[in-house]
C-alpha cells in the first residue's frame, strides 16, 4: 500500500493499542475516505492490526476497486454492521472499538449482534484527532478549494445590486465555483440581506437587496473532497452608523482571534480573545455561537474554536476564525478567514480583502 | 396551530399511544421538518400528549421563530440531547421513546443521562410511516420539483456530444434546476459515459463524451424541501448490439414494475415482477439492486422496493421504478419514473419522455 493512505492507518493503528482495542470499526464516510479513499455515500472499515476491509453493496462494488485497491471488498447487501461484526468475530478481535459520534443506536445493535460475545468499545473521535493535523498536501488542497471560493465572491460583488435576489447570488457564487473545478460548494453559500443577515445560517430567500442593505456571505468550495470557509460583509449604496460600528467591532474581534492562534494556546483563548472584543463593546449577547472551526473534509471538523474547548492548538490545526454580531430585525456582520496554524504566526489561506471598514458595494 | 402541521402531530400521537410510550425524541432533520417545518441543520423535537418543544442552538434562534411559531423553542448551547432528555424528565415523562436509526449512541447515552430514571424506549419508523403516505398537496410539491428536473433534462440533451465532459453535463443540469427555483439538486446529479455507464452511483469525472457512449443520467430536484428522481439513458452517435438489447430489457423491466404497483401489493413483488424479465434475459446478476424506492423530503424514504420487503403499498405512496443492468468495462442502463399509487393505477410524475429503444443523440 503506498501514499498517505498506510501511513494514516499505521497511527490510527498505534490510537488503537492505546485505546485497548484490537479492531475498529470506522463508520463516519469522511473517516473512510481519509483512511482509505473510498468516497461512497454507505460504507464501513474493519480496521485490524494486520489487515483493513471495505464493506459496502452491490452499488460502489467497482469504484471501491478504483478508490481503494489495496483493501479487501466485502459486498453486504443489508445489514452493514452486522456483516461487520461478524467478520469481526470470525477474525478473533477481543475488544472492538466503535465511534459512538457517527454510529446510530441500530448500527450498534446491529455490530453488537454480529460480533456476538465480542467486546464491544466507545471509541470517540479516534480518525478525527488524525484528521485534524493537516499534512502538506492536504493544506494545499484547502488552499485550493479556498481559492475557488475567493474566485467566486470576486465574481459575486459586482452583482450584489439593489434588486439581486439573495437565492440568485447565491446560485451564481455557487456555479462559479463549480464551472472553475469544484466538486460542490463545501455547503449551501449563505447570502443573508438587510434584517435577514441577523441569523448567522440564514437560507437564501427571494428576498431582493435594497440600498441600505447589509449582506453577509459565507461561501466555500469542495474540491477533491476538501472544503473551505469564509465570509465577508457588505453594505449596498450606504451604510448606517450603527452597522459601521458593528462592523469595526468585528474586524477588530477578528483580528484579535488571529492573533491568537498559535501551538500550545487553548482553543477556548482563541475565542475568548476575539469574544472580549465584542462584549467589551456592549455586543457580547449578540455573538452567540463560537468563535470557529477546523475545517478539512468535513467543513466542520475538530478542533472547535469555542468557549469550553481546552483542546491546544498545535501546527498543521487549520481553523477557520468567524466572529458575528447578530441584531434581530436589524441585520448583523460577520467576517471569516480560513487558517493554517505555524510556529510562526498563522498563515491565512482565505486571499479575499478584508476591509478594515464596512465595504460599500 | 393550524394545517398541516396539526393533523401531522395528532397522527404521530396516536401512533405513540399504540407503542406505548407518552413522549417522543424526533431526530431525524426531514422528520423534524415534516412536523414543525423548520428546516435548521440541527435540532430535535420533544413530542408529549399536550406540546411539542423544537429544540435548536443560537444560530436558528430566528429562524425557528419563523418557521414554526406555534412550537415552544428552547435554546441549547451544547448536549442537544441532554437538554431534550431533562426537560422530559420535569414534565413526568415515564416512557420516553426515540429512533434507534436517527440517533447516535453518543446522543442516546446523552438523552440517558438527562432523562435519569425515565423508561427509554427505541420507537422506529413512527414519524417515516406518517411521511410515507403523501397528501394531495405533498403530492403537488414533488410533481413541481419532478417537471424541474424534466426541464433540465430537455435542455441536457443537446448537450450530450463528443468532448463534453461528465462534469461539465453535471454542472449544466444542476444549475438549471436552480435557475428554475430548485432549491437544490436532490442528489448529487449522476452523468456517467460508456464502461462508467456500469457504476450505478457514479461520480461525474473530468471523461469526455466519445461516439458510442451510452450515457446514463439521473437526476432530482428539491424544491419547497421535497425531491424528485429519474433517470434516463442515451447513446452517443451509433449503439453496440447489446447495448440495444440490454435497453430494451431494462425498457420491459421498467414496464412491468409499473404495470405492479397497486394498493396492497407487497413491495417485494414489485421488485420481482421487474426482476424476473432480467433474469429471464440472463442478466439476473447484472441488477445488483433493489427496484425502487420512496421519494418525498428524502429522496430515499419509505417505502423500498426490494426482494425482502413485505410492506404492502398504499393509496399515496410515491415511488421510484428503476431497473438496471451494469456490465463491468462495458456499460449500463438504468431506466427511472417516479409514480404515485392510485387506486386505478399508478400515475407517473416523470414527463421526460421513455422510448421503447434506446435513443441515440
Amino acid at each position: 500500500m503506498t501514499s498517505p493512505t498506510a501511513a494514516r492507518l499505521a497511527r490510527l493503528r498505534e490510537r488503537m493499542q492505546s485505546a485497548a482495542v484490537d479492531a475498529l470499526v470506522v463508520s463516519a464516510r469522511n473517516n473512510i475516505r481519509y483512511l482509505s479513499g473510498f468516497s461512497g455515500s454507505s460504507g464501513a472499515l474493519l480496521v485490524t492490526p494486520h489487515e483493513v476491509l471495505l464493506f459496502s453493496d452491490f452499488r460502489y462494488r467497482i469504484q471501491a476497486a478504483e478508490q481503494a485497491p489495496d483493501f479487501e471488498f466485502v459486498e453486504v447487501q443489508r445489514h452493514l454492521m452486522k456483516a461487520v461484526g461478524e467478520r469481526a468475530r470470525a477474525d478473533g478481535a477481543r475488544a472492538l472499538g466503535y465511534d459512538p459520534a457517527n454510529l446510530t443506536c441500530e448500527g450498534r445493535d446491529e455490530l453488537s449482534a454480529g460480533a456476538g460475545d465480542g467486546d464491544l468499545r466507545p471509541c470517540a473521535g479516534l480518525v478525527e484527532e488524525l484528521r485534524a493535523l493537516k499534512s502538506a498536501d492536504e493544506v494545499e488542497q484547502i488552499r485550493a478549494a479556498a481559492a475557488l471560493a475567493d474566485s467566486a465572491l470576486e465574481r459575486l460583488i459586482p452583482m450584489l445590486r439593489p434588486g439581486a435576489t439573495e437565492r440568485s447570488l447565491a446560485v451564481e457564487a455557487e456555479f462559479a465555483m463549480r464551472r472553475m473545478g469544484a466538486d460542490a460548494a463545501a455547503f449551501d453559500v449563505i447570502v443573508a440581506s438587510g434584517p435577514r443577515a441577523a441569523l448567522p445560517h440564514a437560507e437564501p430567500t427571494d428576498r431582493e437587496l435594497e440600498v441600505g442593505d447589509v449582506v453577509v456571505i459565507d461561501i466555500g468550495a469542495k474540491r477533491h473532497g476538501y472544503c473551505s470557509d469564509m465570509t465577508r460583509t457588505f453594505v449596498v449604496g450606504r451604510a448606517s452608523q450603527q452597522m459601521r460600528e458593528v462592523y469595526s467591532i468585528v474586524y477588530r474581534a477578528q483580528a484579535a482571534g488571529v492573533a491568537a492562534l498559535a501551538p500550545g494556546v487553548a482553543c477556548a483563548d482563541v475565542d475568548a480573545a476575539a469574544r472580549a472584543i465584542i462584549a467589551d463593546a456592549g455586543y457580547g449577547e449578540a455573538f452567540g455561537h463560537g468563535l470557529g472551526h477546523g475545517v478539512g473534509l468535513d467543513v466542520h471538523e475538530a478542533p472547535r474554536l469555542g468557549r469550553e474547548e481546552e483542546t491546544k492548538l498545535a501546527v498543521g490545526h487549520v481553523v477557520t476564525v468567524e466572529p458575528g454580531v447578530y441584531l434581530a430585525g436589524v441585520g448583523g456582520v460577520r467576517l471569516e478567514n480560513l487558517l493554517v496554524v505555524r510556529e510562526g504566526g498563522p498563515e491565512t489561506l482565505t486571499s479575499s480583502p478584508l476591509p478594515a471598514e464596512l465595504p460599500i458595494v
